[in-house]
């Protein structure tokens, strides 16, 4: 199976291409709008995980041709860019590629965060409304720590929500969840119910920023 | 510490009404439109309890009586009668009244349950806009399972996020939640952002609905 990381070259897009590379037989290709930045970005995780024993090759390319020969493309790119990137990817995406939303659209007040749910309801039904019709899509990973997940000396112990209207597509990135070490895929529903997932991550940041000795909080449903 | 139990006559009130009665020492007084059903109601808790060697008193009375002497008053009825509550309870309450807020507002449809935000933001908000000004509020309780809590004979392994303006209540209720036997208080954040605490309820729901062997489901943060 080949995972593309668009903005695979920081924050959850790291911690996924580090451990995917690390715990799975899986090829990474980390995607940018820059591809130099994406060769760069996917040397410096060989040469971390070479340090740890592990031999494998993460690729670095830009976005386009990342999503060219995934089976799996991860949007991990900030909110505001998640539509506009897959805008620019269109034309490589048909029904046999499955895209993953795991960004969430947030503001913060005086308060703490806040959940900001796009017109569309969620980031991931703004991504399905803006891809060809017969990609399927799929919400994950939004509530996962960034920097718990590239800390590769951190065990995780969280669950991830998985949310799709495509059986097969939801099957397989639960699947590729449950692969990393110390996740659990769990089944959100449908598409759209998406926003309640999506509006766990400005609570997590929030009791992260609220409660002592609580860092890049994950969560686990029982 | 005297706590009032509103709509203690069923779902959340019912299991928080016997757990605090069984693991504190705290006066527990039902509250109900209708003081029979109440009082009823409290002779079935007192029942269930002396059954298992709890010899304690849960009283149940009108709920302006039970708001009357209260130190903490749970607003334990369905969403759309909170604030309607605390308009009936309105004189009873003053600056030394805790008014807790536990209900979560949701709708339904074929993908599973939404999250229904009230105008003010929040239940627990829309409490606050009804409520004197100088009373104290405090959101809490809104992702328990009403059903696992009130089976005495389910071990609770859950956190409960606390959210409020006022410190002090803030301490008094988290201080509350943990002594219930297997629950965990985690500071939310101010009032303001209660709607992400509420919005897990359905969520919740939902994972319980699309996963097998998930009932009742409670949530930790790790």
């Amino acid at each position: 199976m080949e995972i593309a990381l668009l903005g695979g070259t920081g924050d959850i897009g790291e911690g996924l291409a580090l451990r995917w590379a690390r715990d799975t037989e899986h090829s990474v290709v980390i995607g940018s709008r820059d591809p130099e930045k994406a060769t760069s970005r996917a040397n410096d995780y060989d040469e971390l995980l070479s340090a740890r024993g592990v031999d494998i090759d993460v690729t670095g390319v830009g976005n386009e041709e990342a999503a060219a020969t995934a089976d799996v493309v991860v949007v991990s790119v900030p909110p505001e860019y998640a539509t506009d990137t897959v805008d620019t990817i269109a034309s490589q995406l048909d029904d046999e590629t499955v895209l993953v939303s795991p960004a969430v659209a947030m503001r913060r007040d005086g308060a703490g965060f806040h959940y900001e749910a796009p017109e569309a309801g969620s980031v991931a039904e703004a991504i399905e409304d803006t891809a060809p019709n017969d990609v399927p899509i799929v919400g994950a990973f939004q509530n996962l720590a960034a920097g718990a997940l590239s800390d590769l000396d951190r065990d995780l112990a969280a669950d991830v929500i998985v949310t799709s209207d495509d059986a097969e597509a939801k099957a397989l990135v639960s699947s590729l969840a449950a692969e990393i070490d110390g996740l659990r895929a769990l089944d959100g529903g449908p598409l759209a119910v998406t926003a309640l997932v999506e509006s766990m991550t400005p609570l997590l940041i929030n009791l992260a920023m609220n409660n002592d000795g609580m860092h890049d909080l994950g969560v686990r449903f029982q």
